[in-house]
């Protein structure tokens, strides 16, 4: 007997059609044991469409409204994907994110999942339904309802999973599991076995999109392995977990990542006393700007510093008004900003233990010809700020390099 | 300081322009110490679209999923009203059925109110907000989401109204308020400033169809005062209450109601033993179907009954089908069908202490020369069944004898 918890995007469950292929595929997958549970986001474009009469009604929607209007669109395909079941014979019952026991804080549009209450999912799976949830949202101890944000049914599958000791949390998607690089540029990408939470979460954060970064560390947090998978046929995917079960090719860099979201602010001649950085990256925080890569480097001639940093390109305006907010102040000569770049990096628990890697990705740049900007490092990751037009040259010279043999399957 | 509940119907909110009506509507009338809960249906058609897609995926859609499905349309309709207060600068805050305390039976898709609990409605309310609530909706004690059936916002209107001790429920409407007879066939229909619950809930049954009779019911047991009125002017319209606190010119007789959904079964020549009557009502029963006008007479030639009732003629083809099945066992001579037969009321509490007042209905309807086939009254009742073609000359005929001098306003 397993217990699996499934999840589908909104495009799986666009049209009834399609909700009808869920339960055939579901109901011939289905040992006689099994108990299943499917997590469900809101109906193909239908939350676009209640943001635009949202919007309609009120451009600046409160947000614990807008979590109650959103909330609607997965409690619609909860029960219509229950009814799909009932159809073909399967009883079935649908929850909506507090039914399910989902519970939140109150960070209305963003909320973070506290807790899951289970029991009445584990009473209905013991019952022998299929049971349905609605992603995506949940309830606080008040009981106002709250929605997770985007991609936030990633999230409530695993927490639904974590809060049943599930075997399993599987993540149907559009791609067929988590590669070595983005397939769409690198033809020869690998697609991965397994991969650990933390290389996962560091290549989502380096821009690698296939999982919310939310989830995945709900995963790491619970030791809920995830299997991404595709939607649309039968192949393995890749499995997240907390350590490798089967031996791979490689492990020293599990892939390679790459992000063209990405703008380089450089503020030059900055005098050089205690805390200029300070004064320049608390008022990026107090903007609520992310920054990313920074890198400060002292020059020789004047005694001045150059301050180096990206921030994205979403962000790139509201940045450049802190920074110039700051000229005066601080007294600095200049600022430049830089549009046209990009960063590629890789990514491997292994690499703490192996030296050379960074050599090794500067060298395959280098061979390319492609000029480094910034370079930054984590504990399992190196970035490189790079020009945005060499992006697929590098990645492919990258991903060569640590990957000469092609693809595993 | 006056604590007012007001229902709006979903054409009232069929689109952003009109919740900005409703909005700017109670902001004007609005007193500043005045405490208001809106109770709102779904947007215009959108329950019917929820119910199309419905049948897509499964026609016969199990009734727990449907309550799922259907509650999502008030649930839009709160949101996006609450939103539109905000966006007029005043607080809103919007509470489904469930947060708004509703609870009822498990009776899915036509679920009955046993309780409101009102502390949150009530204590947002005292911050100082317009509190929206979803109509139709209500929640079972294990949490499962009900609907009320068709016309239920009417009574979650009134329910929300008890549970807060309101001074008054204001239902707006397409009517301005109850009529002494349907304004559309009785050109001098007089509206009645007030009407009491039993008289409403005679007319309901009767066939006028401005209240939901559950609604006048859940007031009744209460005591709400229900204010019936347009949605398009501020005329007052019609107050449903306990007792009478003016005085109006015709106590007697309040008011005339028609009802062509009738059907007239008759089965002739039963064999005269005990429990035949019992026989057919029970069978009728079994099947689920309402009878309405029953008469039983005696015929002296062959010592046989002969027994007429009437049903809707909605459910006409399953009631022929009940009395065909008794044929044999009960070895009647044969039975006939009339469905082009109406029902014309007169209804009044004062009836009790006025004798004469079935001798003048009759009177009036012999006067216009309109035959009458079946007889029925009840307390504050009497209803003659007509032929259907002459049931707007008889509902004339009934009211200019009982409303000689025409519109009272």
């Amino acid at each position: 007997m397993a217990t699996l918890v499934k999840k589908f995007g909104g495009s799986s469950v666009a049209t009834p059609e399609k909700m009808h292929g869920i339960v055939d595929r579901i109901l011939r997958e289905k040992k006689p044991d099994d108990r299943i549970v499917l997590v469900v986001s809101a109906m193909g474009d239908s939350t676009d469409d209640l943001l635009a009469l949202a919007a309609k009604v009120n451009p600046e929607m409160p947000k614990r409204e807008m979590d109650m209007l959103l909330a609607t669109g997965e409690q619609v395909s909860i029960a219509l994907l229950a009814s799909a079941f009932e159809a073909k014979g399967h009883p079935a019952i649908s929850f909506t994110g507090a039914q399910a026991g989902i519970r939140t804080n109150d960070k209305h549009t963003k909320a973070a999942i506290q807790d899951v209450l289970s029991h009445r999912v584990d009473e209905a799976l013991n019952e022998g339904k299929i049971v349905i949830v609605a992603g995506f949202q949940g309830v606080t101890d008040e009981g106002a309802i709250t929605t997770l944000g985007r991609g936030g049914s990633d999230t409530t599958a695993v927490a639904v999973a974590a809060g049943l000791k599930a075997d399993l949390c599987e993540i149907y998607t559009d791609v067929d599991g988590v590669y070595s690089a983005d397939p769409r540029i690198v033809s020869n990408a690998q697609k991965m076995q397994e991969i650990t939470f933390g290389e996962m979460l560091e290549l989502a954060r380096l821009g690698a999109g296939v999982m919310q970064p939310r989830a995945v560390e709900y995963g790491e947090h619970n030791n809920v392995a995830i299997h991404v998978r595709s939607t649309f046929n039968d192949v393995p995917g890749t499995i997240i977990r907390g350590e490798y079960t089967v031996q791979e090719k490689n492990f020293v860099i599990r892939g390679v990542a790459h992000d063209t979201n990405v703008a380089k602010i450089a503020v030059r001649g900055v005098p050089d006393h205690p805390g200029v950085a300070f004064t320049i990256f608390s008022a990026l925080a107090e903007a609520n700007i992310d920054v990313d890569m920074i890198v400060q480097s002292a020059r020789v001639e004047d005694n001045k510093n150059d301050i180096l940093f990206t921030v994205t390109k979403t962000e790139l305006v509201d940045a450049t008004a802190v920074i110039e907010d700051l000229k005066e102040s601080m007294n600095f000569d200049k600022f430049e900003v830089e549009i046209n770049v990009a960063k590629v990096s890789v990514v491997g628990a292994g690499m703490l233990g192996s030296p050379g890697i960074a050599a090794a990705m500067f060298g395959a740049l280098a061979k390319a010809n492609i000029n480094i900007a910034v370079i930054s490092t984590s504990e399992i990751s190196i970035s490189c700020l790079i020009p945005e037009k060499d992006v697929t040259n590098a990645v492919n010279a990258i991903h060569d390099y640590y990957f000469p043999n092609g693809k595993e399957e």
